[in-house]
């Protein structure tokens, strides 16, 4: 796991709730991983799809949408820019991207210890992003809101699986559709110390971001360092929109981070195969990254992924499946290859309810990602129906899992007290281990223990209530949001960020776009 | 998939089933691998364990337990022999192995259609094996019988994810512990016609195994080939147990094969560190597979693992946690160097129902045992609450599952059809794919089919009845029961087999153990 030690609270209830914490897994600011990466190409494959990646950009090109300077921009790189299709000579965008971006980056926390490094050896689990539902089991689906949004924030400050705050966990629909960033980058900042990603549906509200930022960490601090990291969808297939470049320009002209992600429903936006789909994935990040590096060349960029498959029988996208989890692993390695981070997977499913398809769905993405080298795993808890709703019982589930990924990524303790051969000694054929000497001295952190799963037998579960995964954790999520206690704020910063946003919000009027 | 296709039916009715199943996926004897293994140890931590499995096997030494000719076939191979204790010079086991185990092997079906290679770069999926209980949505956890035992041959038979029948696939607790193997292996043959595993609880029920084979195949055939695999449990930590070493011994004289597998919970049958227990299965492993090479060069031997954690709190064993992911990882490793096939992983949970508990911690489990190159994945599909239970809804959702590892390992198509760069240049920016010419040429096939998945909109889901996966998957399972239809056997053979277990049944008392 990461190397920042959790902080020290002074209190001793916090003290002790702190350790139950802990019990489920040690709270690190990032996994350190010390296992392969997963590979399913060989040298030859990505050497074909990265040659028909630079001509899909050559022949085919990208559309920069709406937004003149990044045409200029292209240009004067010496790109081919024809009305707004722009045209890449080979080898164009990687030289660029190469040149300037770097392999790996620290966003900073307002608490240093939650800082998390993106890339390299490195994986960083971020909450799912951007439903406009929410679900749990007593209230069903419904449309969400400010306190479900926080309430998020508090469970992702609290639970030891995830490393950050993320972004848009869910759009809080009570609040106007253009002022509500100012109440979300709030939330993150106000409810958690883990880092946090800052808005992209319009460039003002990325300069609001970027504002809020500076309030918490300081003009010169954010001048020269990141401290959010943000996330720019590709108009797949082929297409930049004019929204997302403006956002991904104001980050990137603040040196903050963005994740340029080709956004696929292979089938319906991508070709209806594997190493078509991840051509195409390949040519939409190239152009997005070198784009950022030309307007500041070192802004950290990601490289991101997002894809599905489509049902050829109804259209509607599908998770957990064979393919995706090929694209996934493909990826992985040009992004390795490239040399910056990489962003994908989660807990992705289409489940409208946290029952096994929704498990098994995010499991096999979850372990798809955590292998294939995920560095910055957006999605990584709540996730339903494709994205439509985030669940307050998947959320603690899937965070449950993101810490058995961490635990994983680990590999085998090859230290003497791994090998155990005294335990072997001690014990001998036929007996058992469970008082042996070396059990004894390791058996609190032996295996890693599930927040949700039922062990029990059968008996014992049925004089417990039978009660399912989806219960329990309904449960679970109850006692954390009672238990929560905000992590300290500078009074004068809070003050600060509260007349900014009063400030902001009177200076124009409400509107739901 | 494997090479052999599925045999054409006649009847235009049974023609319109088969595709309707083949729709879910294709029906292979196999899975051909053709992505990498995932590896989670260097070269320095297989050497190390190598070495201390050796240590283990020469200064602690195995038991085999009540069962003199094998301490006599040990004497002779220059082990030292004291009491039922065997102690090995360094490298003896691997020596034997590795001078007469073959590295793969066939097993014949009674359809060779259905013939199954076991080893190399390939995969078998077999039903889970030996709960007391069953358990349905419909009637929850009861004792299961031979009708539940004939259910559940029929729906492996039916599902295109799985290769095998498997063997004790429930108790019949129904019939007498001392004849149910008769109805057991009967039923393999009489309604299904995929290979199957034999009794392994007497060494004259495993006698009674192979003559029921030899009316099947021939008995002339039987002396040449493999027909039957059957699973021999070490008896952890260190020991080999009299009614194991009978059964493996009677299989082995027939050459017939023998998955030879230590059964650990970590932390009870073997020290609580991966390291540790890693080294105790290759021990393990190598001395009863040297066994078996001892009663008969060439018999074909497995090299099997499973492997649970223990939970310290509670004793209960835990699965899908990331400790067995990274037994079976490196287990994986070691089968591969000393060159023989390796079983392991399956649908595992500790969950006593279908919910997501049970989904998580299997997909951990089945995404685990594909990468890491499992050859014989017995426990696939129907395991519940550790074993104790086989779930006719887990059986048909996790055979699901097992036909996406079939796709996965198959990796990426690098075809031009696969490449699919003038899907791209045909679609270009901002456009859509599905009626591109390659989408209509490809949609068919281009991704997987879940059978129990429910991917369409929530609005439509609840129009549906709000069904979770396991009110669907009851819904799958009666209608596969309702539509199965026995392949045929030869009357003669049946009238047979019939007359054997007739004769047999009369020869000694009904018992109960």
């Amino acid at each position: 796991m990461g190397k920042r030690p959790r902080r020290r609270r002074g209190s001793g209830r916090e003290a002790k709730r702190a350790a139950r914490r802990q019990a489920i897994a040690p709270m690190a600011a990032w996994v350190d991983r010390k296992i392969p990466y997963f590979e399913v190409l060989d040298e030859e494959a990505v050497e074909l799809i990265e040659h028909n990646a630079e001509t899909v950009l050559e022949e085919i090109g990208i559309e920069f949408r709406g937004f003149p300077r990044a045409l200029e921009l292209w240009r004067n790189a010496g790109a081919d820019v024809d009305g707004e299709r722009v045209r890449f000579p080979r080898g164009l965008c990687r030289s660029i991207i190469r040149a300037s971006a770097p392999s790996e980056y620290m966003q900073h926390a307002r608490n240093s210890e939650r800082s998390v490094m993106i890339g390299g050896d490195r994986m960083v689990c971020v909450p799912a992003y951007g439903s406009p539902f929410v679900r749990d089991l007593d209230h069903g689906r419904r449309y969400a809101t400010i306190e479900d949004f926080r309430n998020f924030v508090k469970l992702a400050y609290m639970s030891p699986g995830l490393h950050h705050s993320g972004g848009t966990i869910c759009e809080p629909v009570d609040i106007p559709v253009n002022k509500r960033h100012f109440d979300m980058v709030y939330s993150h900042i106000r409810y958690s110390d883990k880092p946090f990603m800052g808005s992209v549906t319009h460039p003002e509200r990325a300069q609001d971001t970027v504002d809020m930022a500076k309030i918490v960490f300081g003009e010169d601090f954010v001048a020269e360092n990141t401290v959010v990291t943000s996330l720019i969808n590709a108009n797949s297939p082929l297409t930049f929109d004019e929204t997302m470049l403006g956002a991904a320009t104001v980050y990137a002209e603040n040196n903050q981070a963005t994740v340029i992600s080709p956004f696929l429903l292979a089938g319906a936006m991508s070709p209806v195969t594997v190493a078509g789909t991840v051509t195409q994935i390949l040519a939409e990040a190239l152009a997005g990254m070198a784009y950022i590096q030309l307007v500041r060349p070192g802004a950290p960029v990601v490289f991101g992924t997002f894809a599905a498959a489509v049902s050829m029988q109804s259209g509607a996208p599908t998770f957990g499946t064979p393919e995706p989890s090929l694209i996934v692993y493909a990826v992985g390695t040009l992004a390795r290859r490239l040399g910056v981070p990489f962003r994908s997977g989660g807990g992705l499913c289409a489940s409208k309810i946290p029952d096994a398809q929704a498990a098994y769905e995010s499991a096999n993405t979850l372990q798809t990602s955590a292998l294939a080298g995920v560095n910055f795993m957006l999605h990584t808890a709540g996730w339903l129906e494709g994205g439509l709703a985030m669940g307050y019982e998947k959320f603690v589930m899937d965070a449950d899992q993101a810490g058995m990924l961490g635990v994983m990524l680990q590999g085998v303790d090859m230290s003497e007290n791994g090998q155990a051969l005294d335990a072997l000694r001690e014990v001998g054929p036929g007996a058992h281990f469970l008082g042996a000497t070396h059990t004894q001295a390791n058996f609190e952190r032996a295996f890693y223990r599930s927040a949700v799963a039922d062990n029990n037998s059968c008996e014992q579960w049925e004089q417990d209530g039978s009660l399912d995964t989806a219960q329990r954790a309904n449960s679970l999520w109850k006692q954390m949001l009672q238990d929560y206690e905000a992590p300290p704020l500078d009074a004068a910063v809070d003050e600060a960020l509260n007349e900014f946003m009063t400030r902001r919000k009177s200076e124009f009027e409400d509107r739901d776009y």
